[in-house]
């Protein structure tokens, strides 16, 4: 109904403030992997701290029967969101640079976009000029990208895209910027009977893609941004589903509960996120009885990945903002804020 | 958007055909139960024959690793529709006399509507002024009825309801009148790595309330017809979500692979249903590689159960419509035609 294409989160400052866009594509998909865990410890590359006790008490008090806190195994839920929590988000999440590399593809099949606007912007790779599109020709650029193909041919250009794109910063594969600590609190809450699920803001279909491969999450259990398919038969009678406009589930804010209640149909026992279009997400998470983890990374680490956002006193990011209001409401509700910097030994799996 | 009330599959036809509502309420729940399989043999409430060896031979030449239509444990998953399939839906959805006999309890909450149609009409209990509701009025009465609340509310009521409500012809709760074969079919699939979901054309969040207990399948394997809900904040700040009328999913014929695809992501394996609003869901399933199984339950047992259904020459018994056309696509497509009468030895728990 809403003619919003199926993607999220993205505002014209997105653009605006990224402008490293489009590396080379070339080379083959290395995911991310973590190492299994040993004897030497259980998350092995969070240093010792109140982030990694927060967690290893929650799981304790969850799952030790003995105590009144203790939760049944099938009501263990643990949700996460994705870009900027799970892996690297700045300076411009991953789906819209898929989006925009896409655009010459997507004309190549329909070359009467070529002189149009904004395909011919994105074309010319001014960047000047396109930092300069509006919100409404994003939107233009998503839906040309996202939608109008069956759900195999859209899951088949997103991976092999995944394969051959490369971030422009660490020349690695999109799916190798995945942190390694939340690799390991991933796995740790699973060991524990957690059942993880991703809930985030970008796209469901593009990150059910991956995510099974890059952090051991099935594609049932990716909450996104969704749009809906459309059923329909080719001429030989088989059926098929096509990728439309219509938004079903814009997952971000208060959508992120909302979502959380439609696609799990149960309140989360932790929560996972990096940003205020989490903080819906994590309140609800926390307003249920017993124990709970809330628990929100700060990017403040510059050298190792970036350090934005307005509750360090930094310039808001576009991406992810971290606001002071945030970081009062996680201090006054005692949410766990995750120092990049400083409870995390070692942040992507490639670094050692 | 479109302010349709979140249930489906029902008309006036609905009503019309079925005056035998509003069962007394008393007793409590006892929820129908499969005894453990013995080693007298898989499947023992189903009769030797086709039905029970298609479930066999997709089983085996699906996790048989020695064949090529070997199938990982991931990726095994099997649909089922619930009216008429896992369960009694005839002569009226239970999800409809539920709301029909919560009526009393939502103009007691709101007296101004104690006088105003369709609500009058449903208080007086007059079936033959009940019969002549139109499709707006009975949406009116569902939009009243399971929308409007939270969603903790609307689980309590729904809960409630279950445990006291009983069917009109075995005078029994509606969670007893589950189909057995079919729950051994649940676990035989679900022994052999199968995920299990329900895919109906009900409410996803009414069928979410026993589907746990009555069927071992957890809110999150539920898909159905869902509504939105609306996050917002109580005085004291506490989070809650409400249910609201936003129709998101008409978990019904094209709506089902459609819905299949926005909740698990992935084209099941397996697919059971029993009318045509199952078709499409059943020609997704079978439209994959590999082994498939397809499988519909005829309703053709009037002693233990009901007949009804154009395909046998029996009148359409407005729920659960299986026509001719649907039988003939069976039959040259390769679907398994479960026969109520020939291929189950037991229809419920409690008969023996």
């Amino acid at each position: 109904m809403s003619p919003i294409a199926p993607s999220s989160g993205i505002s014209r400052r997105v653009l605006l403030s990224t402008l490293v866009l489009l590396p080379a594509l070339c080379g083959l998909l290395r995911p991310a992997s973590a190492p299994a865990q040993t004897s030497s410890g259980l998350l092995p590359s969070w240093s010792d701290g109140p982030a990694k006790q927060a967690i290893f008490d929650f799981v304790r008090v969850t799952t030790d029967r003995s105590v009144p806190s203790y939760v049944s195994p099938e009501d263990r839920i643990a949700v996460f969101d994705q870009d900027g929590t799970l892996w690297v988000e700045h300076p411009m999440y991953t789906q819209v640079v898929y989006c925009l590399e896409r655009v010459p593809a997507v004309v190549a099949k329909r070359p009467e976009l070529k002189n149009v606007e904004p395909f011919k912007t994105v074309l010319s790779g001014n960047r000047e000029a396109m930092a300069k599109l509006s919100l409404r020709d994003l939107e233009k650029i998503l839906a040309a990208t996202l939608t109008g193909m069956t759900v195999e041919e859209f899951n088949a250009e997103a991976k092999k895209w995944l394969e051959t794109a490369r971030d422009p910063r660490w020349k690695r594969p999109y799916t190798e910027l995945v942190y390694q600590p939340m690799l390991e609190a991933l796995r740790y809450l699973r060991d524990n009977a957690y059942k993880t699920y991703i809930v985030t803001g970008g796209g469901q279909d593009f990150v059910r893609v991956y995510a099974e491969k890059v952090y051991g999450i099935p594609p049932e259990q990716v909450v996104g941004t969704a749009g809906g398919t459309k059923f329909g038969y080719a001429k030989d009678g088989m059926p098929f589903l096509t990728k439309d406009a219509k938004l079903l589930l814009n997952d971000n804010n208060a959508g992120k509960p909302e979502g959380i209640h439609l696609m799990i149909g149960r309140r989360p026992l932790a929560a996972f996120g990096n940003s205020t279009g989490d903080r819906q997400m994590l309140e609800w998470t926390g307003a249920g009885a017993g124990a709970r983890l809330k628990m929100l990374v700060l990017h403040d680490d510059a050298a190792r990945e970036y350090a934005y956002g307005p509750a360090q006193g930094l310039p808001d990011s576009k991406v992810g903002t971290f606001t002071q209001a945030l970081y009062d409401e996680a201090e006054k509700d005692g949410w766990t804020v995750i120092s990049m910097k400083n409870d995390w030994k070692r942040i992507f799996a490639f670094e050692q």
